[in-house]
């Protein structure tokens, strides 16, 4: 029977929050078993890119990487979001490790072909170092990910955190029974974005095509369950979609994926 | 018998260089057998406090770190510089492996007590994780330390680039051979600071004090030094200062340490 592998992904704006920091951290502590941590990076890059005179530019929602912003995105998830969070963990006693995509050779990507858009130093995911993220787990330390990568050659590629998040599922799923959690600030898919409670509660391959049709599932949620369904195909066993409270409270709602 | 272990230290200074900072990488990627890297800040927190419109505060040669400045520490330290480090390194075939010492527990520290100054919020090293460094070692990988710390409660600090190199070289040292090397913008220590050839070869405690006492060895060499024969008085094996090219060429001039 395969192990169970618990992959978080934290959306960046939750990371912002101190009591949406501090629920997360309780929560991710208390995961029972090997567990990754994967965060997105919020607001706080353009802040400081703003702050700096420079232009936070972004194109249908993506932001466009130049070498300024690269050093302000590799300055904020890699140093200050990731540091913040692995100190708050190891004071619950959470054996964090925070790493990049570069740190040994976890997450190796190439520079998004330039086609309609250049996206500038924007990565796509090519592997996942399945040996070393395993071999990190069975020492007892819960990896904590920034959405930072590395094209071996030594450059840092700004990445999607859902798609390393998902990437990761997939290839860990060959060797263990991956339960993968996406936390944002709905409890949940919503049918209706303006009523809390209408939310999915299962949704399935076919049913998603449909909602995606009518139109009841749009814009920035589209690209993440395709992200989803992708993974379940590919052999992760589980994904649920809500808030941070469903990683540890059984009766809190939550959107569970199947095939 | 005791296992070779090689601790570099690389200025803050040089690693903003990007010619220094290629040889390093290089050197440090060609050194044999089980190797950490802990590498200093530089000017870039400074610049980057500056152009955030932050008042870079030292007193004595040393920073006073505010909330704001820590805030920048990291993220220059264990962001930008570290993870250019790790990725450089890992296009040469290092497995390099950046971290602080929130990242599994392996440096804590407590804030510095106010006595007659408040330097805010910055780290004396309490405790050297060595069963976290020996895990991440005999798992294949070279740690790539940055100076900041945390106190075990959540709070990131500031510490000192050379004590933690001292501290790491000290508590390895019980269970290593382990081969200090502090790599600065010098070939060694000076007998006169103006001529770059007039490097001591050898400098034992009993000379130290005499060439302290004349004055011919003053300012920041004074703490480094200080930490060194420390640490050699402690069990670290041996210590050599100088320039990177030492790491690697066995014709090139350094200051070797001994009691």
């Amino acid at each position: 029977m395969k192990k169970q592998l618990h992959i978080v992904k934290i959306g960046g704006s939750l990371m912002e929050e101190p009591g949406s920091q501090q629920q997360l951290v309780q929560a991710f502590t208390q995961l029972d078993g090997p567990k990754i941590l994967v965060h997105g990076g919020g607001g706080k890059a353009s802040q400081l890119e703003s702050a700096l005179g420079l232009e936070p530019k972004m194109v249908h929602g993506r932001r466009i990487t130049s070498p300024e912003s690269l050093e302000v995105v590799v300055m904020v998830y890699a140093g200050l979001l990731n540091k913040t969070l692995v100190a708050a963990l190891q004071a619950q006693k959470c054996n964090a490790l925070g790493v990049c995509g570069a740190d040994a050779n976890l997450i190796a990507a190439r520079k998004r072909p330039v086609r309609e858009l250049d996206y500038g130093l924007v990565g796509d995911v090519t592997a996942v170092n399945t040996e070393a993220l395993s071999t990190l787990l069975e020492a007892g330390y819960s990896p904590v990910l920034c959405a930072i990568t590395h094209d071996g050659k030594g450059q840092l590629l700004n990445t999607n955190a859902d798609t390393i998040a998902t990437e990761i599922a997939i290839q860990m799923g060959q060797s263990h029974e991956v339960i993968l959690h996406y936390c944002f600030d709905r409890p949940g898919v919503l049918k209706n974005p303006g009523d809390a409670t209408s939310i999915i509660p299962r949704l399935d391959h076919a049913s998603y095509h449909q909602l995606k049709a009518q139109g009841v599932i749009h814009g920035g949620m589209l690209p993440k369950l395709d992200n989803c369904f992708r993974a379940l195909q590919s052999g992760v066993s589980q994904i649920r979609l809500g808030s941070i409270a469903m990683l540890i409270q059984p009766d809190e709602p939550y959107t569970l994926l199947s095939t």
